[in-house]
């Protein structure tokens, strides 16, 4: 049983300058893992056009699903859907139903379609919207790519939306102990255990708390049983470990 | 004036999987920018030689320095080491001086040099190590990569002690105005500021908190006077902000 793949590309200087640290990436893995599809590459890229087109192409090609984060707003630096059509060649203009959302949202609170808005209902070819519950102006889905704003309460809400139009797999099911032993002492009979079981994933987390040495080993498939089964060997193999 | 360019490569399935939330790329974010190093872009790539081998290849040959966090530990889930060797196309072997410094640390502390514990001084011929002073495994450097631990703690001591070492550039300056208006408002004027100041980036990040919606207007370059000209003008076009 083969999982869908996906990859997430976040884009914006604020992330690569240290001035945000970016929690949609995290949230994204997360629901992935839930729904059966595998998360196997993440890319933070720059407001630059270049360099958004090309990991487009690169993640797209690679992969069944692509999320974006970031870049589809009103200002200047709001480049997503202009280098995301590119990708595709592509044209982009303002599109009629996407105006209309924008036009509603704007009308019940009183406040003025400008040019600048505007420009958030400029829509590749071909796409169709993603939903926006926040803040009306939506995302957009080209080919396997999903066009999503950065602002994490959206961009949740738009993952969540696309989540519901996509194939799913089995979801990763995973099982951690806690053991209070330095990763050294451990390594050889968890390698035993990989090896035993080379249908599941066994990773080793090593942490550093107030002088204690340990790591939360995680045992990951889709095999419920499987799961079950070694972890039953691994509390056997370091009984005197805490959960 | 021209900045040095960095990339980090973060290692590790936990990531991914949504099971650990990653910190180093924030902080070496901040450190960058400090230090007058441009992050350009960042990867995420699972436990996977292949996936680890061709991103060490395209980071190394785009930018100027790259750092990688995860996957040197003694775990079999641990193959960084061996994937940085393969990418440059040398070869790995236990080396004297990361097995004395391993040697020292664990006499310290009574515990054993087993075989596990011996991976983690293979070195890739031609590398220099990167001390490690919490838990004693070395990192290392070959040509402009810097292979750094996962544990954020160690990877931030390792980040510290290469920064010492490579070449530095102009630091980025930074100002901040946070405007409580919708960037839909703000965006014409915005884009007129970012038009006169070529040499400044000149970002708009967006929020929406209790119903307020918002911006940070972040203005960044290496010229102290123009950071401050604009944040001025900035100023002066949103006079009814909040900072």
């Amino acid at each position: 049983m083969t999982n869908p793949t996906a990859a997430m590309l976040v884009i914006g200087d604020e992330i690569l300058s240290g001035r945000t640290r970016d929690s949609n990436l995290h949230f994204l893995a997360g629901q992935l893992t839930a729904h059966g599809i595998d998360l196997k590459e993440a890319r933070v890229v720059s407001d630059d056009t270049a360099a958004i087109v090309s990991a487009i192409r690169a993640l797209s090609a690679s992969y069944d699903q692509v999320f974006t984060s970031g870049g589809i707003g009103p200002t200047h630096d709001d480049i997503t859907a202009d280098a995301v059509a590119q990708a595709f060649e592509v044209g982009i203009d303002v599109r009629d139903d996407a105006k209309a959302i924008l036009l509603a949202f704007l009308d019940a609170r009183g406040a003025e379609l400008t040019q600048a808005r505007l420009r958030m209902a400029r829509i590749p070819d071909g796409a169709t919207l993603i939903d926006n519950p926040i803040s009306a102006a939506p995302g957009f889905t080209i080919g396997n790519v999903h066009v999503c704003a950065g602002v994490p309460k959206i961009f949740e809400a738009m993952v969540t939306s696309v989540l519901a139009t996509i194939t799913h797999g089995a979801p990763l099911l995973s099982q951690t102990l806690r053991v209070e032993r330095p990763e050294g002492d451990i390594a050889t009979p968890l390698a035993g255990l990989a090896a035993r079981y080379p249908m599941l994933s066994i990773g080793s987390y090593p942490f550093n708390r107030d002088g204690v040495f340990g790591a939360n080993i995680v045992v990951r498939g889709h095999d419920g049983a499987a799961v079950s089964e070694a972890m039953m060997e691994l509390a056997a193999l370091f009984p005197e470990t805490t959960k």
